[in-house]
């Protein structure tokens, strides 16, 4: 038996969820307030996002998920591609031309009988597609993003590898808090050697005399990230992946973040100071004027099909 | 309108949950897969054991939860003797005797229309009793834990401090493996200087040529772990609060653990060394059983209304 399709089954307008096997509008979806991936944040997750019904760069978005799960031995009973099958059904039921779509893998707690240690817990995935929200809005993408360099730590790979995309967002939630009181947008944070990392869910770029910079170390693998590399290659701009001082950073000629909620987003001030004419800067708009004529040309992109009918279950 | 007292209310033997003003049996107790309390892990907690029908300490317990609550700007609208009496009428729907009793804070999301901040959201408090479980089984504390050193740091007090209560157990939790796979029960983990911290969710102590020492930096100040305090001022033990290297730490006499989830916990071997004759040490064991005596004589306790009739709501 078929399920009703998107225009008909509006309770899922709000977006669509999937957590362990079962299907439900996202409003519906909860974990178990004594699950371990809530208790110990012991989870990994990753998010890809849906514009104008095709996925941009699903099958990145699921190894890098899939290596995430593996760093932390989690061991999902769904395979790489039942979870690209329910993100696409997720988005089929939600109706949604532009999402974003998380999925997460939760530790879940020890079975019944066995030691309470994370390796004798039964794995499992949730997820869920939403309408896409940009994490900066048009205005302050036109006016320019203003950071700070916050004075919270980036959490340390020593401790919590930030190349597994993890919820431990402390720091960065810190971060946020200390931009709010120096009535900035987004704190980035240092590591302990005083180089640049990443911001709350963001990777950073500076620009300093026509070539283009990311940090080596103490960020995310972005897929954004990357994608901005391949447009630098393809535009013929240099950009190094090394080690970025904070005083290299706040006197660079530009900076954008990137992220997949929002893509290239050129920042206008850092720590007070204004770059270029307090508004974003020509390299970071032509990176980002690219990113998405790229993407209107269907680069990297995997269509969603709205038509296609489910299974019940 | 009385609900039905603990006895007749069987449902809630499993354990008791109260999520944002609601009761309910804790396998009911769920939060939204969307709320950042999971999501960015920002949240903190506070946990509080019931032995033989007392709170061990509550006050110390509550006073802890509201000044982790304060450093992370949380705002529920409980009040601390609100907080006490929800934790209370949880023990009450139980029925348990001993219980493990937990208290969280989440930040919820955003209000409708606010600036995507953790500043705009709507904090709220979660909690729950179920029935006490050691960390450490009785077997286990008998023949003394088996603990290692792991190669994971730490996540530091400049990213994120460890006195404010918190789920950020990646690191913690990659410990854990690593004890796992060397044999081991239980993971130590260091600093960056190399100095002794904390294990998943216990402090640790080591004893010297008779005198006790607790590391002063980079580990929650435990509750369990003030009570050693005391009990080694009531005793005449010396007792020190400063930095302990790996290398003290592995050369110790003696080393124990405490928790709330498990009171004085003694090791008898570190990174494969045995300590004394592979048991208990006798300074540990005599702080252990003075602790378990206080408690039998009414040390911090503070009984459970359990005939009390509760408000339906």
């Amino acid at each position: 038996m078929a399920e009703p399709t998107a225009p008909a089954a509006n309770r899922f307008a709000a977006g669509a969820a999937y957590v362990d096997g079962r299907f439900m509008p996202v409003g519906e979806a909860a974990i178990p307030l004594t699950d371990w991936g809530y208790r110990r944040s012991d989870v990994t997750y990753d998010v890809v996002g849906v514009w104008e019904g095709c996925f941009f760069r699903l099958d990145d978005h699921i190894r890098r998920f899939r290596a995430s799960m593996e760093a932390l031995h989690l061991k999902p009973r769904e395979t790489d591609e039942e979870i690209k099958a329910i993100l696409e059904r997720l988005v089929r039921l939600s109706g949604l031309r532009s999402a974003y779509v998380a999925m997460d893998c939760l530790r879940g707690v020890p079975m019944p009988g066995m030691p309470r240690h994370p390796a004798y817990a039964r794995n499992y995935i949730a997820a869920f597609a939403v309408p896409w929200v940009s994490v900066a809005g048009k205005e302050m993408c036109e006016r320019g993003l203003h950071l700070i360099i916050a004075d919270t730590r980036r959490i340390p790979p020593e401790s919590v590898e930030p190349r597994v995309k993890n919820f431990h967002w402390g720091d960065l939630t810190r971060g946020q808090f200390e931009a709010l009181e120096r009535g900035a947008d987004f704190a980035v944070l240092l590591d302990a050697d005083g180089n640049v990392t990443e911001g709350a869910g963001f990777n950073v770029f500076s620009i300093t005399g026509g070539t283009v910079a990311t940090p080596e170390r103490g960020a995310l693998d972005g897929v954004t990230r990357l994608s901005v590399m391949e447009l630098c290659e393809d535009l013929g701009i240099p950009c190094e992946v090394r080690a970025i001082s904070a005083e290299e950073f706040r006197n660079a000629d530009e900076i954008f973040t990137c992220t997949t909620a929002g893509g290239i987003m050129p920042a206008s001030r850092i720590d007070g100071r204004i770059m270029g004419n307090d508004r974003p800067g020509p390299l970071s708009m032509r990176l980002h004027d690219a990113f998405w004529a790229k993407r209107a040309q269907g680069w990297h992109a995997a269509p969603v099909d709205y038509e296609k009918v489910d299974e019940v279950g």
